[in-house]
């Protein structure tokens, strides 16, 4: 009999109700957990954060935040194997494990360490110079950046049940909100160990991080002027909750980070036999497989000068049959499954619609050899290749998120910024070419369509972190399609759980102030 | 007869169509021009501004830019007598149009201004510092913002129609964005003679500008992702143009800048001989009255010190008995009608609201003695000053939207903040004390709930610029109620129209970007 999972509120693990849902294990099926139906409720959980975590963290100084976040990182690292074995029954091998249990440690580190040497030991941050706004100097203006008082709501996807809270967490927390986090159902018995395991260790002040593992009923409703949703998932559900009346009504700053179609444009000066023929395909491939293609960040879109087509094509299909799908405990077995059954049927149904416009070069959707584990009860997924003309519309609109990513040609450089400005806005692109002129166009055509931009050849390859990892240092979000938000990018997303204020008045005032 | 307004898109001056709608003189109520109902087509405008004027100021750099502007203002500054006697018509003292008209172009100056000095002469403007990503150096990540390839759409309210565009204008046009302006109905006109000024002066790219006189019908539908919409109005206007299907799912960047229930704070440290108590009621009477108290920022809530109550009332009532309301252009006239019959209606509405849980203490909504204008021709009223105590709601939920407003007690310095703070999110705030630690004490409180603070005392007022001016070195704007959205704040407004993108490379290839 398996556990029911527990949601965090008002300080206390506490029991949900209602008819609980199993969240089964990815490669065999087996039960791992129960979600209940409906947690404690969500007005009492922020008002507790509000009036406890809030309180307690703008007591604190960013200093001193930044030295918590330290010491928490360091607690959550001597837990590693723990999380990675109960990583492995969402589907994660442990390359998969790394990007997010490692990834999102790595990036709780990352904000201790840039808390600690870029912010003051304060609990207010300046924001810019003092502006005179008197010619004899007795009156001027500066802006300062306060804390806001309320609680910053973090609904997270299934794919990233950990790094998808840290990398939201860190930047409130270092802010001075407590976060509420509300996790997704397939992957939430992993987000539930990692806040177990945070709450166990006592760093925290009572009430700066709450967790709801249960169904999302009257959170919402509960947000206020001073609080803030922050969401990564589905373009679709993105837009419900930003035009929910409470979120939309209280103008409640809202981010979001949706999946995209984003695209990986190979230049038109690199020959087959050149190093970046083949940084360019093995990146495509390990796009492709990383997370069994759960990524937002995947490459959907291969971007290949017409007369490359056949040899890009040709090395793509000796690298994906190379990977060995099965169970991620399995030897030699280089791809797991998806989350769950439901989430492969949907990829099915995506690559059907997509197949309405492009023709498999590589694997069939519903067949695939798996190791060590049973694709009945496993949602085990070949990797897919597809490829379409220029004249389809389906690779640039349509989403399969798994190991799915769809192979075009362009003739121009500029056609290939054409080709990728038509996803509508990305998260992530990437440029593999060995000419500095090449990229420099790329990247001015691309750069109001895309969050972040790779660009890799030889020179940078051997310590590149890749086309799909999203770095604590760098934005990470995209216009249009990908949601128009920002996470991450070092203190900028700090910026986003502070409050700007100019305040006016005399300049011997205004130094008291920051 | 009068003249039908016309629109300027696709670079020529058009007519529009269907019924059309008289624009009153706010004083006298003779006709000063025909609004139509329809323009040319909004989607046309937006094509055409985005393949027209983007290009074209995109191929200038920042300080290019700004060197149009400076000599825009300057052509501008040229035409200052006729625009005043246009804004007569829209109510407008002397005095008002000095905050609409010669505020804009003031702000069109400051713009070009800070354009020269803090931007490159480049297209490309880098965001902070080169992040290194690896340890051998070879991997690094550095954010560049570059212009939006869209559209800077702009829907103003009737209370500015000079400074609500050129302070949207100016840092689009900065950024390298063309701006469509759809003027608010009531007081068009002199936006559109602004406009013909400005496109006569021959100094924009074409396509830079475009005007849409005429509804609403198409334009919102007519955005993409690349483009942004900034509004200016009520909470209840940006509440449907946040939730539009083409704004939220397209994640069109949206900037709202709506009314809220702004606040003066009176320390408790002032006693009725010191300068801080005259400096108080003397700014709440200007603000009252300034514009006919149709300003976003005006002062809706007086929080005074429960002992000070009696002797703040009668030092306030004393000012607004000295008020002369009339035409503008009569002699002695200090304060002139609102826009229309229509908006005094509603500032009448709002009025029996607030006094269903407030008292008056001076004005009477339907009595005014008129100078120089017939009140049953123009849309005049008196300054309204009623009394409310610490149960009411509708102070902090009602605004009247007009010579209006409500004086509330408190009897500590926490309280006062809370009760600031039930405005729900403010635009600005005063502050008048000659304490510091009173000052430093309400500044911490509300800066969370406010866009801007001023704090006045006897060492800034001589050159203090006052509660209700936007100015455009400080952020304009403030949370919930009041929108969510910042305007103004140097150059900040500037990164408003830009697309920041994260590019990963080589180090060598990064410092080519910008």
């Amino acid at each position: 009999m398996t556990q029911a999972l527990r949601s965090y509120s008002e300080d206390r693990w506490q029991e949900g109700s209602g008819e609980p849902r199993p969240l089964l294990d990815a490669a065999t099926g087996d039960e791992v957990a129960l979600l209940p139906s409906a947690g404690p409720d969500p007005a009492a959980m922020l008002a507790y954060a509000r009036t406890h975590g809030g309180p307690a963290l703008r007591a604190l100084t960013f200093t001193q935040r930044a030295s918590v976040l330290k010491v928490l990182a360091k607690h959550l690292s001597g837990h590693l194997d723990e999380f990675a074995a109960l990583s492995a029954r969402t589907g994660a091998t442990r390359r998969d494990t790394a990007v997010d249990v490692d990834g999102g440690i790595g990036t709780l580190a990352v904000y201790a360490s840039k808390g600690a040497r870029e912010l003051p030991d304060s609990t207010v941050l300046a924001d810019g110079p003092v502006e005179p706004l008197s010619r004899g100097g007795l009156f001027a203006g500066r802006h300062v950046l306060t804390a806001r008082l309320g609680t910053a709501v973090q609904i997270n996807a299934y794919n990233f049940p950990v790094w998808g809270m840290l990398e939201k967490f860190a930047p409130a927390f270092l802010a001075g909100m407590p976060s509420v986090v509300k996790p997704a159902g397939p992957t939430a018995y992993l987000t539930e160990l990692v806040v177990r395991r945070i709450i166990e260790s006592g760093l925290l002040p009572e009430g700066a991080l709450s967790l709801l593992c249960a169904g999302p009923a009257g959170l919402l409703e509960a947000l206020t002027e001073q609080d803030t949703l922050a969401f990564t998932g589905s373009a679709a559900t993105a837009l419900k909750l930003r035009t929910h009346p409470a979120v939309a009504g209280r103008a409640v700053p809202f981010n979001a980070e949706a999946d995209s179609l984003n695209c990986s444009i190979l230049g038109p000066d690199v020959a087959p036999g050149d190093p970046e023929f083949t940084l360019f395909v093995d990146q495509v491939a390990e796009e492709m497989t990383v997370k069994a293609g759960q990524k937002c960040t995947a490459i959907r879109r291969i971007l290949v000068p017409e007369d490359l087509e056949v040899a890009v094509t040709d090395a793509l299909v000796a690298r994906l049959a190379e990977v060995v799908v099965g169970h991620p405990a399995a030897e030699g077995v280089t791809m797991g499954p998806l989350v769950g059954l439901a989430q492969r049927d949907e990829v099915r149904a995506a690559v059907a619609r997509l197949a309405s416009e492009a023709v498999p070069v590589f694997g069939d959707p519903d067949v695939v050899e798996v190791r060590g584990a049973d694709l009945a009860h496993g949602a085990f997924m070949s990797p897919l290749l597809l490829r379409a003309d220029s004249a389809a519309r389906a690779p640039h609109e349509v989403e399969a998120f798994g190991p799915v990513s769809t192979l075009l040609t362009y003739r121009t450089v500029a056609e290939a910024g054409e080709i990728a400005a038509r996803g509508g806005g990305s998260l992530a692109g990437s440029i593999v070419t060995a000419d500095q002129g090449i990229a420099g166009g790329l990247v001015t055509a691309l750069a109001p369509w895309h969050g972040r931009l790779l660009v890799l050849n030889r020179n940078n390859a051997a310590e590149s972190t890749g086309h799909g990892v999203a770095m604590p240092q760098l934005v990470h979000g995209g216009p249009g399609r990908a949601g128009g938000g920002e996470e991450l990018g070092g203190l900028r997303a700090v910026r986003h759980y502070l409050r700007r204020t100019a305040v006016q008045g005399h300049p011997d005032f205004l130094a008291t102030l920051a």
